[in-house]
């Protein structure tokens, strides 16, 4: 841990800037004070918060290693604040570019919490310098900086050797409910002091999103705010090319494990704190006419309330799975060819209920924690993996009184 | 009421089949003695219940005035029952056409209930037997007969003169949950004494579902069974052609208010009947750039559970509305021309909190049983009105526990 804050320079400080309503860190400042390579993916909602267009307008000039900063305050997403919250945004970057004797374009801006709430600039100013003034913290406290209706820090960390060497992957995540990402998470960040060139980072951690973050829901919600953000160290002596690792290195592909190992647990992490989550099931849709087929299928499934407070009660109620499939708008489609399996438990097979179903075999398979469910379309060879929770009394109780 | 049942020649009768758990009538037939129309529409799900493909079948040979019967059954939607289902359904309409002296073709089949159930060929034969040993009984009787998680019966009946004669439109419907019908709802009947020609029936037919059953929403969930069935009288002596109308009657106008009229208290019945419903919204969509788009974005609205959350909770979370926009798939789209408002409320202008916003007054707004919400997209000039309800306790407590 304290080898990964070295390798990447990294200072870490977090505070109480009373941003949110609660009283607990909401603001926190990652200074990483050797030159580093950082990408980043964003949310697709078509509202987006004044923080991700700035992000995404500094990452179009990240070209060459650079010292970068991170800051991220929970308790507002500072979206939908139209000028007032750009231009809040933007005095919040200039303030700590100015602090930390970095350019505008160096520091990145991350926010959470309720939409359509300005973000108070004093506090965010004030915040930033008591964080500044204040001594050094870990990753730990940064992932309890950024939760909101979290209950529980997502942190992740992986070792690696490459030549003999040590190497790290650490992950960050905040994430509970507004969970669909269609390009990346609430909040997730990955470090690594592996120096990878920056090109082969970028595909690496877009091929990552998609296995992870992109499959995973708790509420079908896209939020405003999603990013996930990749931050790698770079070789130090510049000349020595040959430390730098590429796509082409014989190592790549451990490397490309540890980081979707690390995204993997953190995506997990979330739907298991989703809102009101009792159960999570790990769906698989094989058997496809194309990946969209079989993403739509797991979507519609993981999606539909039927289905989901049918797994809350531990209920094999699986005509509503047969229902909210053939409800998805796919290309392909033969109710006959449809099977089912849950967990090791085969219940539906040629789109029937298989000889012998023993329900109350079925219903313990249901009662597990957590639920492997298999949908074959018998309609190609497509497939998508998707992992969701349940919806309980408690998602209605949360997101019914949050604000109240 | 007699009336109607007089120009019909129907008879009704329903009786407990025992085809549900629950101890209560779960069998009706209508048995139309004078020659009638019917026309209808169905479910878009790809899953397709074995009474709505024999009822498509059916309905393909309707060109004439023909008797006809319609056998419904609660507790068994016979839905993914494969070809023992198809049989089933095959030999209760035959059963029926024997016992009544109809062509196979004459015999309309409906089933609502749990999917995945054989039909319990049986009973349905012993309770079609008994059902018609049995004295005559009214819409009310019908009404309840067909219900499931429906905590009323959902009648509504509408009078109307033309040339000085008298007319009724009657209709009866059931739904309450897994309610998004993309072509009809649940199952919905219409009933009307006034002589109309048929392809201009199948057009008012067609309209007016549009605009009514495919409306509305409970949960976002297209049943397997959803059928929306119109039967009107013919005119008694065939010759005088003069008494069948058509749309270019002058009275068609009226014919066509009464019949959405009718259609569109029984939708509202349905949302207000919705699974664990307390409150309704009446959703406008407008200034949009096509009707798809206005569509896309008021199933988005509707359907998230978020935003029904936050209904539940009185609560206007305006963000909540704001971000459920943006993730919606629409062609034309730009934050700062989105105004919203709650009854007449105006909250949000250029995208942006209304200047002077009092979340006291919106909180009012949102405490009423019925809520007005109107989202304008200021970007054309297509829209779609959709009626929703909220997200509960109750519905997840309705859902998870029905079957335990």
């Amino acid at each position: 841990m304290t080898n990964l804050l070295d390798s990447l320079g990294l200072d870490i400080s977090v505070t109480e800037a009373g941003i949110g309503v609660a009283k607990r860190p909401d603001l926190a400042i990652l200074n990483f004070k050797k030159p580093v390579h950082i990408v980043g993916l964003f949310t697709k909602n078509k509202v987006v918060a004044s923080p991700v267009r700035c992000c995404k307008e500094n990452l179009k000039v990240h070209k060459q290693p650079r010292k970068i900063a991170i800051v991220v305050n929970s308790g507002c997403a500072n979206s939908c604040t139209g000028q007032q919250g750009d231009e809040t945004c933007i005095n919040v970057v200039k303030h700590l570019a100015g602090k930390l004797k970095l350019e505008f374009e160096q520091v990145f801006p991350f926010s959470t919490g309720e939409i359509l709430k300005q973000l108070p600039e004093n506090k965010m100013i004030r915040g930033i310098n008591r964080a500044l003034e204040s001594s050094y913290q870990n990753f730990d406290d940064f992932a309890e900086s950024i939760m909101t209706t979290d209950t529980v820090r997502k942190i992740v960390s992986q070792n690696l050797q490459i030549n003999g060497k040590l190497y790290t992957v650490l992950g960050v995540a905040k994430g509970s409910g507004m969970i669909s990402p269609n390009m990346a998470t609430m909040l997730a960040y990955v470090f690594t002091d592996i120096p990878i060139e920056l090109d082969d980072f970028k595909e690496l951690h877009r091929e990552v999103c998609n296995n992870t973050f992109n499959s995973i829901t708790v509420d079908g919600e896209m939020s405003t705010n999603d990013s996930f953000i990749g931050v790698c160290s770079v070789s130090e002596e510049s000349e020595e090319k040959s430390e730098t690792i590429s796509k082409s290195n014989n190592n790549w592909s451990i490397i490309c494990k540890s980081y979707e190992k690390v995204c993997n647990e953190l995506a997990a992490k979330i739907v298991e704190d989703g809102e009101g989550a009792t159960r999570v099931v790990e769906l698989k849709v094989d058997q496809a006419f194309s990946f969209l087929d079989a993403d739509r299928v797991a979507r519609g499934v993981a999606n539909s309330p039927l289905v989901k407070t049918a797994i809350f009660a531990a209920d094999p109620n699986l005509g509503r799975i047969l229902s909210a499939i053939g409800a998805c708008a796919i290309s392909r489609f033969d109710e006959s060819k449809i099977s089912v399996r849950i967990n090791d438990y085969v219940v539906i097979q040629n789109g029937l209920l298989v000889k012998g179903y023993d329900e109350k075999v079925a219903r313990q398979h249901m009662a597990t924690k957590k639920i492997d469910l298999l949908i074959s379309l018998g309609v190609g060879s497509a497939s998508r993996k998707l992992m969701f929770c349940d919806l309980s009394y408690d998602y209605v109780k949360i997101n019914a009184e949050y604000r109240t």
